[in-house]
């Protein structure tokens, strides 16, 4: 226990788990966007061949998974664990997608930071030494989300501001055993744990207000459990905070007398698409800082032009009846840390 | 990792790690039935003092976690992780009250499966020494499940003799480190993670029968990769299946040449209610199986009346935008081995 345990919040992964494959596909505004050349596929019609939109979600769901299995030359069979999940009630793209893959499966529900919630959980699982291959995937859809947490889409309702537009995408990374795993160029060797923080935002049209301080709890629980470093980071990779959240998030950071400089800050939200794509704050959803996180930093990790990243994905854990009933949003942030694993070790 | 893997969904836990504390708070209706005697504390009125059903069910599983850290003379500050879930869309209820108690905290969404998926994760994550102590725990409100899944409460909807009552309660069980936990007289010794199993159910009212194929799946999975048999257990305990979906596990069980004497199986949510109660297949949703097992089983297991049970909670992961779209219910089961620690060890 105490070569792992770092404090409130923080574990250390002696073993360093490996990334062994990842992958991520998204839909077409995602492709015309300014990382359209880094994903694994994108998709040319939204519905994905399918008859709903939520079926939709699921497949891009399962073909992003399949897609990271077969680059690790890996068999459903011989995967431990699935730990995914959405933002659908009941987590119904992650749930279906268990049912085609037959892998075990344990449903996550982290809102837009359960890519890291999978990645922390999944690393532990391998580290542990009860899992070998553990599969890490997440989805969102824009047209699922929008009608759920929202409106209907046939109503056209005017978009605020500060709104953020839900990603249409699904990102997956097998963490493995390192022994199991040796040509893997990319490893996690910590985990720090989001607590919920809730500085009492209401406005469900401005989550990157409500995340922010979620983000900056984690980040200096981060830094305060590992007696780390902004400079011992490339880069502090936040999920989806969009431009008006991560603003917020740095001017927490200054108030705390932790200032981090905004060169080594980058959200997932402001990466996926560029002003011209009336995305206003930017992207949201699980699969944004999945499809960002699969689709360019962890190919940006593995040919060592980045060395080290703190991803930290963001979720806001209200739902549409909280906001009925009055309550402020709640929310969360998950870390883990991600390494360059150069050829000589 | 060999000493810990079993087969192909098995995790043995060689530190066997203690439940240090636990506790199930109810409602009224749950308090009238036979086990009313064994919980904690029943409620008076399901709103428990609060202004909506959803806000009552949040007091149900913070009050819950809280006792049961009391009675393990845990402060929340000291709790590495809470794992929870429930049945709310956005599992409101578990993230709201994370909100409350300050401790890191996982989401988790596995139906009327998530208090066997917590223990599960919760378990290893002890086991791989990430963590000293998780809090494990899960809610469920009659009237809150009522009106998200089913039809407005005022609408007095007739239900069919397959449909199950939704449990108004919590448990709460506290994961310990073994050397830390020397007086706990439970344990965690294995981990059977579940597949999604779906052969082809589409009656939202009738779950026990979605659910039975799975946690005949699962059962069978574990004892094929521990090599042992029914004989090894005083019980298996399975969630909610209800009087329909436990004859149909049973009959699955039988077909499959591996026929489960009906007197080592107990489901939980025939337990807690009595026929005259009109409950109809038995009780369901996450606090059915948390509360039976918290209230009754745990207690059983501590004074060495039962010295082995598998626990094994089942979940629909359908919505209703699934059933909607004319989809079959996908369900999954997990289960944990919980044993009795004797006081020589």
């Amino acid at each position: 226990m105490a070569d792992k345990r770092m404090g409130a919040q923080t574990v250390a992964l002696p073993s360093t788990p490996r990334l062994a494959a990842w992958s991520a596909i998204v839909g077409p505004k995602e492709g015309e966007g300014p990382l359209g050349a880094c994903f694994d596929r994108v998709e040319t019609d939204d519905m994905c061949g399918q008859e709903s939109f939520e079926k939709a979600e699921r497949s891009l769901f399962t073909s992003c998974a399949r897609l990271t299995l077969d680059k690790a030359g890996i068999r459903p069979q011989d995967v431990h664990a699935l730990l995914g999940g959405d933002l659908l009630n009941q987590i119904i793209s992650a749930g279906f997608a268990a049912r085609q893959l037959g892998i075990p499966f344990y449903g996550l529900y982290g809102a837009c930071s359960t890519m890291a919630e999978s990645l922390a959980l999944g690393s532990m699982l391998v580290d542990g030494g009860h899992c070998a291959r553990v599969l890490c995937a997440t989805s969102s859809h824009f047209s699922t989300a929008e009608r759920q947490y929202r409106s209907p889409l046939e109503l056209g309702t005017q978009r605020t501001p500060t709104a953020q537009w839900t990603v249409t995408g699904s990102g997956s990374a097998l963490v493995c055993e390192a022994n199991a795993a040796r040509d893997a160029r990319v490893c996690v060797t910590h985990v720090t744990t989001g607590k919920v923080i809730d500085l009492g935002v209401k406005d469900a049209n401005n989550m990157g207000a409500a995340m922010a301080p979620a983000a900056a709890d984690t980040l200096l629980a981060h830094l305060q459990d590992t007696g780390r470093d902004y400079a011992d980071y490339d880069l502090i990779v936040t999920g989806d905070l969009g431009s008006l959240g991560r603003e917020l998030m740095l001017e927490l950071l200054r108030r705390e007398g932790r200032a981090l400089p905004p060169e080594r800050s980058v959200d997932c939200g402001m990466l996926i698409y560029d002003a011209s794509q009336d995305a206003h704050a930017g992207g949201s959803g699980c699969g944004c800082s999945a499809s960002v996180l699969c689709g360019k930093l962890l190919g940006q990790l593995a040919c060592g032009e980045l060395h080290r990243i703190l991803f930290m994905a963001t979720g806001a854990l209200l739902s549409p009846t909280t906001t009925m009933q009055g309550e402020t949003i709640p929310s969360i942030a998950h870390a883990v840390v991600l390494e360059h694993v150069g050829k000589e070790e």
